[in-house]
C-alpha cells in the first residue's frame, strides 16, 4: 500500500527540539499555570500530559485547582502576577456563555490558547499581527495552529506562493464547525487561500477568498451541497467528530487524498483509508501541546519587550 | 492578483550553474554533436542556441550538417568516435517512420535525448535504471523531463511522498499527445502516481496507476470525456498545441491550477490566466536544454565508467 502513515510525534519532535534548545540556551523559565475548575477526567488526564510534556522541554507548568465560583478571581491574580507568563483554562467551565466571558478575563498577553476576542476577532480577519510594526505576531489557538503545521509538514502549503497564499487552489472539506476548532480552523485555512468546506450537521458552509484570492479576508457562504458532493472534490479531509462510531465513508474520498484526523476518536476507517490515501495523519495532539509551549515562549518574549519598553 | 509566473530561466538557474561547477571542478569537456540535415529555420535556430548554452557551461557543441541520405553513415560515424559524448538530431528529418529507425541507429550510450527504443521501452514500463546494481539512471527526453522538473521547482511534486509516488493524488491534464513530449510526459506523470487526463483530437485518454497506485507502471485507458469535463478537475494542466491561435478557456480552469506551457505558441491567454492560477510557467525552453547538458554528462560518466571497467 502506498499511504504514507505520519505520527503526530514525528511532526512535533522539530518543534519541541527547537523550543527545548530555546529555552536552554537563553537559560529561561517561562511559567504557565493551567486552571481545572471542573470534574472532567478527561481535562485531568490532558493536564497530567500537559505537565510532563512542559517538564521535558524546560517549561514550568503548574495546575491550579479551585472551584468554579472562584475561577475569575484566580485568573485575575495570575494575571497580575509577573512570574505567570502564560494562562490556560480547561474548559468546559460552565459549559455556556458564563465560559466565553471568563476566555475574555485572560489577559490577552498571557492567553496561551488564542481565546480571546482580540485574537479570534483578528484570526477571523485575517490581522496576522498584534501591532503595527509587524513585530509581534497574533497568538492562534493551539489547535487549528496544529493542523496548520501538520499540512505544512505534509507537503500541502506550496512554499513557492507568497507567505500568505500558500494554500491557493487547495479544496478542503473539514468535518467538524466548533467554535473551538473547526469554524477557526476553516477561517485559517481559507485565509492562507485554500476553498474550505465545513461540515456540521447543520449543512455544509464554503469559506473562500473568491477567484485568484482577489478578497483578502476570507468570506463564508451557505451551500446547499452534501458530504458526498463535497468529499470527491476534496484534496485534504480534516475530521473533529467526538463519536467513536462516527468513520468517513472511504468510497467517497478522492486518491491520493491527505486525511488528518484531530477527534481523540479514529474518525477515518484505519485499513480502508489506507489502500486510498496519500497521506494519512492519525492524530494531532502532540503537535496541539508543542504549540500551546511555543504560544507560551512567543508571550514571554512580549513581556519581556514590554517590559524592556518601559524601563 | 496573486499569481505566481516562474520563469523557465529561474527554474533552469540552479541545473546551469550546478552543471558548470561540475565541469568546472572535475576539469572535464563533454561534446555533443549535433546533426541537422533538414532546411527547417526553427532548427537552425534552435542549434544556434544550444551552441550558446552550451559554451556558457564547458560543454562542447559540434554542429554538423549534411543531407539527410547521408546522415546515417554521419551519425554511424559519431557513434564509433570515442571524443564524441552525446548525439542529437534535429527532426524532423524525413518526417516519416524512417526518423523512428535513425533515433534507434544513434547508440544508446550517447542518445542524450532519450529517443532510444530501449529509453523509451523503459520509461513507459517504469524501468527506472539501465543496469541491475541501480547505478545508472535511464535517459529521459529532454522536453518531458524539463518539465517534470518545473513541477517540481513549482512544488506539485510532495516530497514528503516516497520517491516514484510523489504526484499521488495529482489530475493533471496534458493537452498534447505527440510521440516526442505529450504521450511520454503523461507516461512519466502517471508513473509517479498522478492521474492525467491526455487530450488530443481523437479523444481523452486516462493515464494512471490504479486507486492506491496499485500498479507498478502506469495503464492507459480511452475515456468518452471532454476538454470541458477534464479541466475542472485539474490541479495541473500542461499545454504543447503548436497553433498561435490555440488558447486554453480560461473560464473552464479551477481556481488555483498550475498552467505549464510547453508549446512555442503562447496556449494560455496571459491576462485571463493570470486572474485564476496559483502559477503560470509560459514557457519551459530553457529548462529542457538545462536537461540536454545534463543527460550528456550522464552519458559521459556512464562512458567513462565503462572504459575504467573494461580496462
Amino acid at each position: 500500500m502506498s499511504c504514507k502513515v505520519v505520527l503526530a510525534q514525528t511532526i512535533s519532535a522539530s518543534f519541541r527540539e527547537e523550543l527545548r534548545d530555546t529555552i536552554k540556551s537563553r537559560n529561561i523559565r517561562p511559567k504557565l499555570v493551567g486552571f481545572l475548575a471542573n470534574d472532567d477526567p478527561a481535562a485531568a488526564k490532558y493536564a497530567e500530559w500537559t505537565a510532563k510534556t512542559c517538564a521535558e522541554s524546560g517549561v514550568e507548568f503548574e495546575l491550579r485547582t479551585c472551584s468554579r465560583n472562584d475561577l475569575e478571581d484566580k485568573i485575575v491574580e495570575a494575571n497580575q502576577d509577573a512570574s505567570v507568563h502564560g494562562i490556560m483554562v480547561y474548559y468546559p467551565v460552565f459549559g455556556d456563555r458564563q465560559d466565553q466571558y471568563l476566555q475574555n478575563v485572560v489577559d490577552v498577553g498571557k492567553d496561551v490558547e488564542g481565546l480571546h476576542h482580540k485574537y479570534v476577532y483578528n484570526m477571523y480577519h485575517n490581522i496576522r499581527f498584534l501591532d503595527q510594526a509587524q513585530t509581534k505576531k497574533c497568538i492562534i489557538p493551539c489547535t487549528p495552529l496544529g493542523v496548520v503545521k501538520v499540512m505544512e509538514y505534509v507537503g500541502v502549503y506550496n512554499g513557492i506562493l507568497p507567505y500568505g497564499n500558500r494554500l491557493h487552489g487547495r479544496i478542503v472539506t473539514i468535518i467538524n464547525r466548533s467554535e473551538i476548532v473547526g469554524r477557526p480552523l476553516a477561517a485559517l485555512l481559507a485565509n492562507d487561500g485554500a476553498k474550505v468546506y465545513s461540515v456540521d450537521i447543520n449543512g455544509i458552509q464554503e469559506f473562500h477568498r473568491g477567484v485568484g484570492l482577489q478578497l483578502k479576508k476570507h468570506e463564508v457562504s451557505e451551500t446547499t451541497l452534501k458530504v458526498e458532493d463535497v468529499l470527491p472534490l476534496s484534496d485534504v479531509v480534516i475530521t473533529g467528530v467526538p463519536t467513536p462510531s462516527y468513520k468517513v465513508p472511504s468510497n467517497l474520498l478522492r486518491d491520493g487524498v491527505v486525511c488528518i484526523n484531530f477527534s481523540t476518536f479514529k474518525n477515518f476507517d484505519g485499513d480502508e483509508i489506507k489502500k486510498k490515501a496519500a497521506i494519512y495523519v492519525p492524530a494531532v495532539g502532540k503537535v496541539t501541546v508543542a504549540m500551546l509551549e511555543r504560544n507560551l515562549v512567543r508571550l514571554y518574549d512580549y513581556q519581556s519587550q514590554d517590559r524592556a519598553g518601559s524601563a
